[in-house]
């Protein structure tokens, strides 16, 4: 018995996300056949996460346990052979069998891209989420200060997730503007249903001046998801990296 | 009578290339019939060039005859709500009569994006060509050097293109590295068939230590195509900006 390590790049257009569901194909499910095909065992994979529907990973973990004799390091081109082209095993290696990708994760860290000019997309479309009005990058940054540290991110979930504490550490957010790409970075212990998505559209609300940088402090205390900004779009999302 | 001039994007994976031809749906047939749904006129749209199959663009230029009374800045957005979403027109303005897209052009910028590690590309895999092995950036503008200026750039063109002359001028070959992305910006008065493509799979090749960065000059001066690298692949390239 080992336990197997995977580091996957994925592009989620294609997909319902990362978990099987009965209303569409999951990432999920498209490896854990390809493993099937290659070791005949019907394994269970154990993601670090649980993307949505059209979210993007370039350091997606996950884990499963195997009694296959294929060496480890081997999985990686063994599982690619097998896996459609929006799929691919960056890496497989042994971890020990205490390893759990979603519980021994310590934090993950996020990016968000948003094309800030006036026409949409067409290049990279599938990776990029359009915002028309010229954002103000300063402001943004400004803003984006009161989300580092410990707070109760209520105001920025989504509902139809349950989970134990509502509290969660941010440990960054940095905001890189490279000609009309405007790209977020958030990493952090955690993040709650939609979190990400959230804190980035209320960054858009800052970056467009309806809401001032330190107002999100008080959106914030409010614990209303009212006040906080939209759920943009999941296609500019993307796990990048997943902390142990 | 206006002569309009577009500045198109596009993602060239689903085309046959700008040019109309009969063996599949080309860039060039899709704006001019999106511009005859609009103004009843069959159009005809002088491209600043011919790009191949699967070679994308982000400046485009394209110029057009018309008797519409469409006000030209209104061009833009009345083309792209009948373009498909890989499409886009960037920006469109009423210029001089002797304006000649292709004609007039003074110069071109092209991108090349090189994935260079062990794994293919899931994430904007139609945007990028992968080399597996490691790449030496250095090497590569020390041999870039040699491309600059005013040469008979013969050894650097694939067959079936008619040109009165193969002697062109670059201004400026930049190698760029990202994490694993190397991009190559290649700036200069013009280029012949697959020009840009076969210079970076002679660089590839200086990556690769299979041939020395000295070995460039005598490459050109040797006028034999055999003698350079490969003709990459089309999907990595981007017409970036057209000079005039």
């Amino acid at each position: 018995m080992k336990n197997i390590r995977l580091i996957i790049e994925y592009d989620g257009t294609q997909y319902c996300g990362w978990q099987r569901q009965n209303n569409g194909m999951s990432i999920q499910q498209v490896i854990e056949e390809a493993i099937k095909q290659i070791t005949n065992e019907q394994v269970k994979l154990i993601g670090s996460s649980r993307t949505d529907a059209g979210v993007h990973a370039k350091g997606f973990v996950a884990n499963f346990v195997t009694n296959s004799k294929i060496p480890s390091e081997r999985f990686k081109n063994a599982i690619n052979a097998k896996l459609p082209e929006d799929i691919v095993i960056i890496d497989s290696s042994e971890v020990e069998e205490s390893f759990h990708a979603r519980y021994s994760a310590k934090g993950k860290k996020y990016s968000y891209s948003v094309l800030n000019r006036p026409i949409a997309a067409a290049i990279c479309r599938a990776y990029t989420c359009q915002h028309k009005g010229l954002l103000n990058c300063e402001a943004m940054r400004e803003g984006a200060k009161a989300f580092i540290g410990t707070h109760d991110f209520s105001a920025f979930k989504s509902s139809g997730s349950s989970v134990k504490t509502t509290v969660r550490t941010i440990y960054e957010l940095e905001i890189v503007k490279h000609e009309d790409n405007i790209m977020f970075y958030v990493s952090g212990d955690g993040f709650l249903y939609n979190m990400v998505r959230i804190i980035v559209g209320t960054l858009l609300e800052v970056g467009s001046g309806k809401i001032k940088p330190i107002d999100i402090v008080d959106i914030i205390d409010s614990k209303d998801r009212d006040r906080a900004g939209k759920c943009v779009p999941a296609k500019g999302l993307c796990l990048e990296k997943v902390y142990y």
